[in-house]
């Protein structure tokens, strides 16, 4: 669909290419123009294996915007060597968001030291009577807030803002440990907005207590770079992180959330983000369609 | 083992049920007293299969308290004859916790009623643009408040606690609509502390960003009902709910959380709470002796 023809009250909505693993760039790019989408959220991996400047390119052509990069962060590693490494591949996050033109850089913070065991299970505890450096959740935090003051400078220097994006507790151990929005912007608070802020992710956030007062934060603070969409269905799968569905398929409330981010006055993209195994299976324009429908039902009318 | 002979530094420990769930209160109350444990908290199938009266005339055979009784609430149905039997079925347990002898009912809250589907999928939405009443989590939680208020003058009057457990917001759509200790205390707040507690089990609230500050706050509050301890271990089991492990086994920084538990100068038991197929299905005498050998390792040093 070219870009004259999409439908007006699409022009905010945006796939993240999760949501057809299975595509390159270009095909996903494809499905997203024509199903009428002006936007897209490239995962790096789609964009690394063609090139940044490439992955301009296949934007340009299909018309389409990059309404983020994910993503960024893993900044917890307690040692020297994953310090560095971590910093060194954030930068390189960071070059290739300004390459494909997005200034919103998504960050996945990182989980406990004790966590870095294939399979998932958890490291032994170190000796000692204190507290085991593999499971200090509150120093693996303080080390999140110092690295992205370490990168601060470079994204400011590249027009790229780190989002810090609260994960749902459930992964608190292995993923990130930032669980909250709340917390998300305390740590965001030392900063300028335009150089961190955080996302909203419906799975992650649904069941905060402290929601609506937190995204009236974010709002004011004007720090919301990213409004993403998708459900929270039951039962889990048995990968957790699999566990997502189409906006309307589970339990989270669309209606109230996203009345909140309206509130905000957030003007900016809303992204579809969906990690399952039958939506990853179906054919990617049924996939679009219905993501499309459910924006449509679920989410637009309370913008 | 008779009441004198038993160590001085499990004085405190008490094993609940569920973590011996293929045991009759009975057998339970044996291995707990053979391990040298003075408590036990049970669980209400185990109570209701022999009766309150003869359930707490075992645990005075063996010599042992009631720490607690596990559980009421599912407070949260929207229709009338939902609530008329959730407040009945409360005011029972209510009734057993006092004749067992324990001043502690457990109040597990209930979730969304959109999650009452068989399987645990969610009920489609109702017809209509506005919120959905089956995902509207602030009016379920409105619903959870109202109704303690209805069981307070009852339970007042036995000598209970209505004890409010915040779970794991894994569980908020489907168990419990109370997720973080801050909220449970925000409910709490409207009643006396004699009469609506908290517990804080680690395995619920382990990565709350606010957890210090709220276990400070139930401690001057005199709130703390219950002091329960088990890991959170990776990969979740196919069931997450019974993806809890024995203290050490996981993620939790023990030492921190029960240093601010032991901050608040609470005196009461702590109770060992596991869902785990492996637990189950080994022999009950050895899971008491990893239980009472992790608490001598990982919680007892920093009470």
């Amino acid at each position: 669909m070219t870009s004259e023809a999409r439908p007006a009250d699409l022009a905010r909505l945006s796939l993240n290419t999760a949501t057809t693993k299975h595509l390159t760039l270009a095909e996903a790019a494809e499905v997203a123009a024509r199903a009428g989408l002006s936007a897209i959220g490239p995962w790096r991996d789609r964009v690394q294996e063609v090139g940044a400047d490439r992955a301009a390119q296949i934007l340009a052509d299909f018309g389409l915007r990059a309404s983020s990069l994910c993503r960024g962060g893993f900044l917890t590693a307690a040692d020297a060597e994953g310090r560095r490494t971590a910093l060194d591949d954030n930068r390189r996050a960071i070059e290739e968001a300004a390459t494909i033109g997005t200034s919103e850089l998504i960050m996945v913070v990182g989980g406990l030291p004790a966590s870095r065991v294939p399979g998932g299970a958890a490291e032994p505890y170190a000796s000692g009577d204190g507290v085991d450096p593999g499971r200090d959740l509150g120093a693996a935090r303080d080390r999140v807030a110092d690295r992205i003051g370490e990168l601060v400078p470079f994204a400011a220097s590249h027009g790229v803002r780190l989002v810090l994006e609260p994960l749902h507790p459930i992964f608190a151990a292995d993923r990130a440990v930032i669980s909250t929005l709340g917390q998300a912007l305390s740590i965001a608070e030392a900063f300028e907005a335009a150089v961190v802020g955080v996302v909203v992710d419906t799975y992650h956030v649904w069941w905060d207590p402290d929601l609506q007062r937190q995204i009236a934060r974010a709002g004011l603070e004007r720090r919301i770079a990213s409004y993403q969409v998708c459900d929270w269905t039951l039962p889990l799968a048995a990968d957790p992180l699999l566990s997502r569905g189409h906006v309307g398929d589970g339990f989270i409330d669309f209606a109230t959330i996203t009345s909140w981010i309206a509130q905000t006055r957030y003007r900016g993209d809303i992204e579809v983000e969906i990690f399952n195994d039958d939506v990853w299976n179906a054919p990617a324009d049924e996939t679009l369609s219905t993501m499309v429908d459910r924006y449509r039902r679920h989410v637009a009318p309370h913008l």
